[in-house]
């Protein structure tokens, strides 16, 4: 039995005018700003028009710690929302955009895959709308700024060795991460050590994310600590007054990219920052837009449920006064399997004892998340190799959790696959019987709200961490911004730090390396390992097999 | 009298639905790929499917020498299509894109003045349709790999000093020029000095508006000279296998820009090369385009026909097949008195005799642009301060010359104002009078081309230049570069290099400085003077000004 490609099966869509799928939300084709045929931003003026409607029922996917057998947390976000659709729910997908410099380096990713997937699928994997083009540049006028400010005066005094606002491209260009800048002599400026992250990186991305509207975006450029005088004190990008100007770079981005699924139903695509020093969720407007214009709206968050849903949960419901009704955790048995200890070249044979075994780290993740205090379902991302005596043996496991199973065959059948699934997540979140609250207070002094999530949700002995941690978590505190919730960045391989250790470890610490503040963003970010902030390429690119073809398709990207 | 700014013109245009204005050209709202509701991209399929079509006139705007005082050359591009469209021709306008980063140091330009103008203003000078970007990822991208395959063994054993492909960005950013980069150790490469010119330096940008079509793109990119081995052998874009991917992120950027004028007249803004290092004219195939859809269509070329003019016959209709059938100088009183002398405090008072001075200016470019063969005509752009006198001096002279000038009152009254001068203009373009030839021919060798044009264009004594330029330029010709045109970068204020050498300059000589090979876009640059291929940003950038205000409209970008 040969199945098609993912990249195959999207260029056989057929895709609707977006002006159609804009009107499955009530979004006239006025409102709508197209992008070609099949993608569309939403008006900030008809956002803007539908804030006092009611908010539908929202729903979260995440998953297990991911594995290399893959998982399909965003197959099933598609597939979920398409169920959803099939059983006449008015339902609406939001999912992430994605970036286009590591598409150059390894192949680009598609969004979904099989049957459960969102079109146009190059497009998103190219410029899409010119969103983190917009990041980029507007980040980028701000270093010209500082470096411009430092120029002609420097009257706001700034140490030149405390500049941390670095450059950024959407490129994996490793020879930009450290450089010496402004060399040349007089006319150049002052020379300084400095470099490049790559675009989702970008604090101006996380902002894009979390910004409610274009004056709260506003406000969190100006927040943001670009450098420090000898005194250490902060400047800020307000100081720099760079933060209209940034906004006006920002003021298309910010509106929601509308495109389709496979089965021509409303999806949001929209934002991407970093999952490891940023929260990793898609924007705060597309959510909230999609929920006031569909009744169930399905979204998810980068990596497993212990970084993704903790921070989607702490940062962008916090922050967002949003509440999911349900929470889906993606597993499948392959994942299980390897979790169990099966090398990935073995997954294909039946294996019900590793299956068990591996069923920790689900086990894990559904406590976790019922102690935000919403329900959750287990979707078993159904895959061909998969036996039913497998399958019997996840959905044991999880009634014992006291939760549900439900085997879903969206990959291969698109909604005819999902309709159960979508059938048990629309009543349980018409049952409004989640209490949501997130783990920690605002009031929580910063280091402890470190230790809560390393206890309560990795389930660590200790925290470890320097004195000068310690002191500049507290120095932070007494200059108002302890009341921040903390980002964490930790390997997305297991509970641990360690991400060879699988499963449901305990009996570790959780060291930490390095705090850094994002001040326009809203919150600390907690440093626990190597953080690469910009990517390179492999030995053989990608990039060096992409082209068009004489049919001008693109060739090799997928 | 007050008059309305051009952006509050801009902003009261009644814009029409861009489909409207495709329709006009005969082009369906299938084959453009809107981008908002006020500018598309006409579709690659649509272009391949108009070539057998007969070509309509072109008609070329060129100017005087430039001065403070502004010419309006694009404003008389402008107003000439509106006024040929209502003497009932069939007409479109073709210029160029705006470049993002210049206008957060000074005020952003207008497409146009007056009643004169292209709109989308504000977005014509932020993002647009994301051209610009798309040059600039595929530069870097193409950089980012020549530094990877150095980094993962150099097998094309590149000379690391000699690498000339260096980064763009979008952005006057001067602590950019001269950097080291890939500092920080083994993961981060070798070490090397580099920098960054802004975007519209690229010779990216310079391809994409000579390429004829995809293939012919990818050709040129893959010709590109990016770097030389120890044994002064050139390494290409080809070799570093980056050609492929560079034109699928330029695939959309190639599909010319279709907007409209305050007139609800078809505008192609395509396109946007350095004047000084390139050739300084909107895109290839906006143009060839343009004269598939319409009977007229009237371009322009960068600075006074000394530079632009003369690039634009050299170079744009040589390597393109294109052939103008009238050329529109454009004067002014104003800058016929500075010319003659009068300092721009002075503008405002009547004198007839420094216009008369000022006219030699003029008058040579007159003569330079008959010995192409092509008619002229002269356009006086009209102010409200001109008098009857001044206005019948240039007249006058004009006639004098075997030519004839027509005061336009476009600025003022939109195409009422340029009706007179439309219909002239078309006259002389339905006589075909014209008898184009560029001015030298392709086997001429490289030294005696910039000896032809300092000569026959500058009026200059001599072209002076060392031994060293003299042999790269037989170098090249060895290489097989020798049929190249040369693309001359020097002051647009003289005829001569010396900026303050206004009117018509005699006895100098031309120092040539540096050659540059552009072997992509296919010419030799020919720098005679500082070329700045970065901007820096003044004391008080524009940025500083630049909001959204309580409307949500940009102030401050104009």
């Amino acid at each position: 039995m040969a199945f098609k490609t993912d990249i195959q099966i999207a260029r056989e869509a057929a895709k609707r005018p977006i002006q159609e799928i804009g009107e499955k939300l009530g979004i006239s084709s006025d409102d709508l700003l197209p992008y070609g045929h099949d993608k569309a931003k939403v008006s900030q003026s008809f956002i803007d028009s539908v804030q006092d409607r009611p908010d539908g029922k929202l729903i979260l996917v995440t998953a297990i710690n991911p594995t290399p057998a893959g998982e399909g947390k965003t197959t099933t976000t598609v597939g979920l929302g398409d169920g959803l659709n099939r059983i006449g729910k008015k339902a609406a997908v939001c999912i992430r955009e994605a970036s286009l410099g590591p598409n150059f380096g390894m192949k680009g990713g598609a969004a979904g895959g099989g049957y459960a997937q969102i079109v146009p699928m190059e497009e998103m994997n190219l410029h899409f709308t010119g969103d983190f083009h917009a990041i980029t540049s507007a980040h980028n006028l701000l270093a010209a700024m500082i470096d411009n400010h430092i120029y002609w005066g420097n009257e706001l005094e700034i140490d030149t060795r405390r500049v941390v606002w670095r450059r950024v491209v959407d490129m994996n260009d490793r020879a930009l991460r450290q450089i010496t800048a402004s060399l040349g002599g007089v006319p150049n400026g002052f020379p300084r050590e400095s470099g490049f992250d790559i675009t989702v990186a970008s604090e101006v991305m996380a902002i894009l994310c979390l910004a409610k509207n274009l004056t709260d975006l506003q406000e969190r450029l100006g927040a943001m600590i670009v450098a420090y005088r000898r005194d250490r004190s902060p400047v800020y990008a307000r100081d720099i007054k760079a933060d209209g100007a940034m906004t006006v770079l920002l003021k298309d981005a910010m509106q929601p990219n509308l495109v389709q699924t496979l089965e021509n139903n409303p999806a949001f695509v929209h934002g991407g920052p970093f999952a490891n020093i940023a929260h990793g969720c898609n924007s705060v407007i597309a959510t909230t837009t999609a929920l006031k214009l569909a009744d169930y709206v399905v979204t998810e968050a980068g990596f497993g449920a212990d970084l993704g849903a903790e921070k989607f949960m702490n940062i962008k419901c916090r922050k967002a006064g949003l509440a999911p009704s349900v929470v889906v955790v993606v597993a499948t048995v392959r994942a299980m399997k390897m979790n169990g200890g099966v090398a990935k070249a073995d997954l294909g044979a039946e294996n019900v004892e590793a299956v068990q075994k591996g069923c920790a780290n689900l086990g894990r993740h559904i406590e976790n998340v019922k102690s935000f205090g919403v329900p959750v379902v287990v979707a078993i991302n159904h895959f061909v190799t998969d036996t039913d005596a497998e399958v019997q043996t996840v959905k044991d496991y999880v009634a014992a959790q006291g939760a549900e199973a439900i085997l879903s065959r969206h990959w291969e059948l698109g909604s005819e696959g999902s309709a159960d699934l979508a059938t048990r997540v629309a009543e349980i979140a018409d049952g409004d019987s989640a209490n949501f609250a997130p783990l920690y207070a605002d009031e929580m002094p910063l280091f402890q709200k470190i230790e809560t999530i390393a206890k309560l949700i990795y389930r660590a002995d200790e925290v470890l961490a320097d004195q000068k941690v310690r002191n500049q978590l507290k120095d932070w505190e007494e200059q108002g911004y302890g009341d921040l919730p903390v980002c964490m960045a930790k390997t997305q391989y297991s509970f641990s730090t360690d991400p060879d250790l699988r499963g449901a470890p305990t009996g570790f610490g959780v060291p930490i390396r390095e705090v850094r503040l994002s001040a326009g963003a809203g919150f600390v970010v907690v440093i626990c390992g190597e953080i690469m902030t910009m990517p390179g390429l492999p030995r053989v690119p990608s990039a060096e097999a992409i082209k068009l073809n004489a049919d001008g398709d693109v060739e090799g990207l997928f």
